[in-house]
């Protein structure tokens, strides 16, 4: 049954370099559908009473779902030519979390760091031992091909056209692509030269939320940097750099250059000047997105929410997908600066 | 040149049950004697006007190469009876950091942590990815049986033989042993049932330090959780977590219950307590390990810097082994509570 506290959900689809030159109005309208429909997913679990854990994996789950963000389907391609997908979750009132990281198998990764998180004695598990994991939970395992889209492809070969020593480095033996294709040369043939819009975006999804018991979540999964090599981890798997939440602060979801938000451990330095200095979230957002990575140089920004249910957003980009559902009902999408 | 300013370098080796019933007067003694040479590693080189960031990985390396202590040398066995390595590093003046998670073939992980921060573009590398950027670094590379002592062998046949659900996962396919033994069966057949004074100790080393330019580092290592699976990643290599350094606060590196210090950022919330609230390190430290950390139940403790050179040692288990030089060149080491 439905109680008559205020629930609240906030998104955001990555945030970066988002030219509106690039843009069609055709495929920018694909953006706020997929975003409107992925704030009504996690709204509507939130009004049936669901927690904010379940919300905000109802809400990612629709990002991860569409080919347009970095997570999940969308995501981009390693050096390697694999898509090893990333992502966190955080409940606030516990302040229990689950993440994972260099997956390669799971639809949703989003869904998975939740079970780590419930159902498992860790926090963080990492690459074929998260997947073993994975096998023992009813969660969906896809082969690799079913994260091959076009558009993702043409960005690695991009990439690693622009960057010499990828070229090189692509050609020896550590080329999974030779002996594990999952991609057909005639698909590969057939790729246009599409210029996106957000190529230089940081792709990340997340999601915060207040529940009408009165608790926070925050969740962020993501495909990791085109050309990606090393079994590099960014923020998003990084409880306190990518994803926090707390009760007695707020919940917030990071998208941006990884290192840099690990390194300003983003999230959780969010949450602390909310709570040791008392400032209100938009200042404590602002403080470290427009000031403290602004100085380092590091692009990108937050999804937060209060306990109150307010949602913030604050990046330092030209542009962050993004969205929130008001006190009425009614869904706000956006994407470029205001 | 030497310079005039002040230095100092504190260490832990690791917090827990550590059982003075179970331990020998030699064995106390080669514990103290191990700390003193990593103290004495580290601040020979803050003397000569060396980094702290160098300070830290001098420190640490001597107990990466010693049998005594979860890391390095010493590391754990994961249930797949491998060696999981992780370890982490932070410079104070840049935020700077890097890290490394779940590597078999490297000698001092802490060096190669060193080297994701100086040498690569990224803060976090994982696996094999991480061995393979090390293949084109300076560090030195072992093989796998380097990591095999007695001790560490029968720490986890005694939890396999605790746990029914391990024994039994411990015959499946996922039973590299099988395949990849490093150890012969000789070798098995003649280990002691000795009891060690700290089996139920959270096994893991790091080190904290001042450098004459007033620069502060921390750095971490660890082995991991006996008979630890699915690729589990615990604090140590976590920046926030296990480890933290800001010019504007502190240093801090933690040993624990690994779940525990990810949940509650602890590195990154000491910090952020001295920052922000303007309390004193130890008060900050204390705030964090003997009552957030206790509510949680999460076992473990700290070592901390400011940027004046107090060491600062907090724990809310049975023993830690640590310690540290003062503003003299005299060394303190210590392992139970005082």
């Amino acid at each position: 049954m439905a109680k008559n506290k205020p629930v609240a959900i906030a998104i955001h689809g990555g945030a970066g370099t988002i030219l509106k030159a690039n843009m069609t109005p055709e495929l920018e309208k694909a953006y706020h559908a997929e975003l409107e429909e992925a704030l009504k997913a996690g709204h509507k679990v939130l009004k049936k009473g669901g927690s904010s854990v379940e919300a905000v994996q109802a809400a990612i789950v629709i990002m991860e779902d569409s080919p347009l963000f970095n997570a999940g389907k969308g995501a981009v391609f390693t050096h390697q030519k694999t898509n090893e997908l990333d992502a966190s979750i955080m409940e606030g009132k516990t302040l229990n979390a689950g993440a994972i990281s260099n997956v390669s198998h799971i639809k949703n990764p989003i869904k998975l760091a939740a079970l780590v998180m419930t159902e498992s004695r860790h926090v963080m598990l990492s690459g074929e031992g998260a997947e073993q994991f994975a096998q023992s939970q009813s969660v969906e395992m896809v082969k690799p091909e079913y994260f091959y889209t076009d558009r993702r492809w043409q960005q690695l070969q991009k990439v690693l056209k622009e960057d010499p020593d990828a070229s090189k480095l692509s050609e020896d033996k550590d080329d999974k692509y030779a002996s594990t294709s999952h991609q057909q040369p005639s698909q590969v043939s057939t790729a246009s030269d599409k210029v996106w819009p957000d190529d230089k975006k940081f792709g990340t999804v997340g999601a915060v939320a207040l529940d009408q018991d009165g608790n926070l979540a925050a969740g962020t999964s993501t495909g990791g940097l085109t050309n990606k090599k090393f079994g590099r981890v960014g923020d998003s798997p990084i409880i306190g750099a990518g994803t926090y939440a707390d009760n007695e602060s707020c919940a917030i979801s990071a998208t941006g250059h990884g290192e840099y938000f690990i390194r300003a451990a983003v999230a959780h330095d969010v949450c602390a000047r909310v709570k040791y200095k008392g400032i209100k979230l938009q200042a404590a957002s602002d403080e470290v997105i427009l000031d403290k990575l602004v100085k380092m140089e590091g692009q990108g920004g937050v999804v937060g929410m209060t306990p109150q249910g307010e949602a913030v957003f604050s990046f330092n980009s030209k542009g962050m997908y993004r969205g929130y559902v008001d006190a009425e009902g009614k869904i706000y999408t956006a994407i470029y600066e205001e």
